[in-house]
């Protein structure tokens, strides 16, 4: 497979599983959480499914396409491994959705990564809210949910917090 | 539609349009030329769709993943203003595929473009070859192709040299 079949594919399975969950958050409260912002596609799509809700984004560097951009109040800066820790108090409030796709080609740097997120990111979630990684983050204890038909196993990873 | 949609429609496209050309082009011998490098997965789909064939990339300045890089006889360095005019002598013989997505948001600079494209373009493609142009190139006497299924009207245009 081409990587831009892979590209597509991957890309692909990110909007699906979007649009899935975007039906079953509903009840819980609370603002959606994007962690990597890029060039802003998936905030932009984020923000079409959930017009209702507030949309925080964590980004190092901006450099999204200047109609993708979050108002400053909604948006994170720095790198992750100091804000996440320390979003809980700046958020004010546990989040509906978490989504996740921060991977990069480094394995190792992917593993430490995950650990991160997994140690990070449960208290960040309301009860009945969801986190969706491009990474297992191995946690325990979370409901893990069916991918949407046609995204292949492991290319996302779906939790709900119990 | 999201940003997020409209890119997946627009790679979906695009990947869609040169597999129905790789099974057109049989006919016609020469090289395969791609505008512009970018992050590489075009020509990485480009040499898997035709492995038996010279594929001669035109970028500015490579910022492409490292496993997809045309060797150096392959990868033509510069302002495709200057390159594309002087790319007949370097390439020795005329393609049978072009591909050309190199359109940015802006519309003006889009329409200098796909006039130069289309000054200069035809004089590098082989009888029977094919342009595949996210723009319109108004090539007057070629024949203009249908698109694959499901690629909408305009995403993608089709030319073959008479």
């Amino acid at each position: 497979m081409s990587r831009l079949d892979s590209f597509i594919r991957r890309v692909s399975a990110q909007r699906d599983c979007l649009n899935m969950l975007a039906g079953m958050i509903g009840g819980a409260d609370g603002p959606v959480l994007e962690l990597g912002l890029g060039n802003g596609r998936t905030f932009d799509h984020l923000r079409s499914l959930f017009p209702g809700r507030e949309i925080f984004v964590f980004e190092r560097k901006v450099a999204a396409h200047p109609a993708c951009i979050p108002d400053d109040d909604f948006l994170i800066l720095g790198d992750i491994f100091e804000t996440l820790p320390k979003a809980r108090q700046r958020i004010g409030r546990p989040a509906a959705l978490v989504h996740t796709d921060i991977g990069t080609g480094d394995e190792e740097g992917n593993a430490r990564i995950a650990a991160f997120l997994g140690r990070h990111l449960p208290d960040l979630v309301a009860p009945g809210g969801i986190i969706a990684s491009d990474q297992d983050l191995g946690l325990d204890g979370w409901e893990a949910l069916p991918l949407p038909e046609g995204v292949p196993a492991k290319r996302y990873h779906l939790y709900r917090k119990r």
